[in-house]
């Protein structure tokens, strides 16, 4: 290989800087931050952000659905681009670096590129996602849908958030145009790089410093309703009970031993109950859960979806109780490009950074964009793997080196 | 033995139109009875049932706290009494049959023997009772306790409703009166008996007519707390997970499981769970779950609530979570007097009914009574075991013969 390895070096200062400066619109009095899509402190956050672009040196230019770009121009090929970054919206009472650090981590990595390389030879571009979280509408990747031509007719006026406003409308609120999102659609595209915390503790545990992502993981949803019979506590002898919570509960447990012995990176989670009639001296008749199963493998995903149902028809049978399964939610693993996980590792390597292959285990705007243009994505270290609260934390140095493993790749890629 | 065994007649149509009549007093719209101690439906039912007392050459009074009493003088003896009966307030939307049935019994059991027998050699009297079910204050027996002195300095004017009322303001509005609640207390009891519907189906289910009551089960109460660590539902591996629920349903399972191998008449019933955060996409961090476990030997009681507990700290302790068990009630069994349950047995073979020994395993007003006055309970069959619920019935036929064995056994005590 005769790849140039070259690298970029990140002002650490410069990272922090952004990281708090952002960190502190839509902060919220007893810590956490709410910054959902289209909100007043969603639209400073662009404008600090645009701020910081324009002094960078980068074009700077937003959609007509608040997508927001930056660009260094190529001298050589100016048609096409080589994309970076992340979102910017936050779960409610969210953490400063979902999202944000992808963002300002491609910042800094086109503002040193260009000050100590010039312009590149193929255009390079930063973005700030519009809406990944779904936090405020059931709209998660909008703004990568709107650069794919995935929004629907008919959806910007139909989606609403939970005071009743659309979309549209919450999306002319800040100044943008709804009507137009259809010249949102790119077609210029030949790679998206994302950076993005792991929200998982497996790099910190491991002590290792960049993941690289093969495989965005899949997921599957459920919701699971037992139907036994409600009967008074003191009356019902046991022999002659139908506890629907005794089977949901022997489901669950049998369901996650499964998928334990399935080994990793399969994970099932079991997270919402209704159990009724929620009476201490009743025996409950009528249970609801959730089953969130993924797996980066589709095949191994739909035996586990097969399995599960078997198993939660037998015990159902077993104990005399009916059983019903709703399918709410199935999407599919997302490939990432194997030539630019290269790239990644190559730079990670140049970097004197340790890293490793692995799936993510959320989803993410490169699971969409994956679909249509060659996507990867590296992941940094989350202390104690917390994330989406006020206790999300990744390291300064962590932070630093992955926007500097991430400009090296852009480097080999745009220079 | 040389006991002289009548068979009291009892009029099926006098019985039904007494059930049927009472049943309407507080009788809602869409179905179910609301008849709180001291509603003006309840103040509403005791005038109904004093005219019926009155009319059947019953003396009626009522104490300071609202037990009404209707008596049949002894031509011997007067000063001791032979009490039977049972409550006429309901739960929330309860049935026409739950206490009702035990009052109306005893009812047209002391018509029927002055009309058949005429007076007794020694006084039988009924009572309805005022306050079983505790759905209005947390006052369950409280026209027992008051009856046997167990009502604290104080109580009535502390004791509040939901709304803040006081019981002992609920009972001045109802024409009682609260300051004289000591002069309630019996020192001239001899005998309690009560018929009640199963609430159950055991009697339904193997088709026997009467079940004379052995023991009223303890009851335990616990609060169970889990303790492990929320997580993200996709970024956090199997093996790295604390997850509360999965310990939590390990113990409901294991617990039953146990209760189950103990055998009859042992039950336990977790009915109300708490599971936080309660999202599809976050592993369970805390999980508050009931234990309602009864039995009517306190030593096996005790024996399963040390063996549930370690059981409980076993789990917890393999899967990595904390555990805290908060005893939030524990009422000891009670013991029927065994001459009154012969008289029982020897009435219901009189009258040609099946029978046989069972435990309560709900509470009820006899098992305060037991532990100061010789007391007896016989059941009759609940159809379905239904109870507490619009859907609560017992055949016409059913509660002829109870009530027709309550005749033939208050016969034996009183004549």
């Amino acid at each position: 290989m005769d790849e140039i390895i070259k690298n970029v070096r990140i002002d650490p200062s410069r990272l922090e800087r952004y990281v708090e400066t952002l960190g502190g619109i839509g902060l919220q009095a007893g810590g956490g931050i709410v910054r959902p899509v289209y909100s007043l402190a969603w639209v400073e956050a662009r404008k600090q952000l645009a701020e910081w672009m324009s002094a960078a040196g980068l074009e700077v230019r937003e959609d007509a659905v608040g997508n927001l770009f930056g660009r260094l121009r190529g001298t050589v090929d100016d048609t096409r681009t080589i994309l970076t970054g992340s979102h910017i919206d936050t779960v409610k009472l969210g953490g400063r670096f979902d999202g944000a650090l992808g963002v300002l981590s491609a910042l800094v990595a086109l503002q040193a590129l260009r000050e100590q390389e010039g312009q590149p030879l193929r255009s390079l571009e930063m973005v700030a996602l519009c809406e990944e979280e779904g936090s405020r509408f059931q709209a998660h990747y909008w703004g990568t849908r709107a650069m794919l031509g995935l929004i629907r007719d008919g959806e910007p006026g139909t989606l609403q958030d939970d005071d009743g406003i659309s979309i549209a409308g919450a999306m002319q609120a800040a100044g943008l145009s709804p009507e137009r999102y259809r010249e949102a659609k790119r077609h210029d595209l030949d790679a998206f790089l994302e950076l993005h915390i792991e929200q998982g503790r497996i790099l910190f545990d491991e002590k290792i410093d960049i993941g690289i992502v093969e495989t965005i993981t899949g997921i599957h949803r459920q919701l699971v309703t037992v139907t036994g019979r409600s009967d008074h506590a003191g009356t019902t002898p046991m022999d002659l009970r139908r506890d629907a919570f005794q089977g949901a509960a022997q489901m669950a447990v049998e369901i996650t031993r499964m998928v334990e012995q399935e080994g990793r990176p399969a994970v099932v989670t079991m997270g919402k109950w209704d159990i009724r009639p929620g009476a201490i001296n009743v025996v409950p008749g009528e249970v609801r859960f959730s089953i969130d199963l993924r797996h980066p493998e589709e095949g191994t995903k739909q035996r586990l979806v097969e399995a599960m149902r078997t198993r939660c028809e037998t015990i159902a049978e077993e104990r005399g109780l009916a059983v019903s399964i709703e399918i709410t939610g199935n999407s599919l693993p997302a490939q990432m490009d194997s030539r630019l996980q290269h790239k990644l590792i190559t730079a990670a390597e140049a970097r004197g950074a340790t890293w490793r292959l692995m799936p993510s285990g959320a989803g993410h705007d490169s699971e969409l964009m994956a679909r249509r243009v060659p996507t990867a994505m590296l992941f940094v270290p989350s202390v104690e793997g917390r994330s989406h609260s006020a206790a999300e934390y990744t390291l300064l140095e962590d932070a630093v080196r992955g926007a500097s493993v991430l400009a090296t790749a852009l480097y080999q890629l745009g220079y």
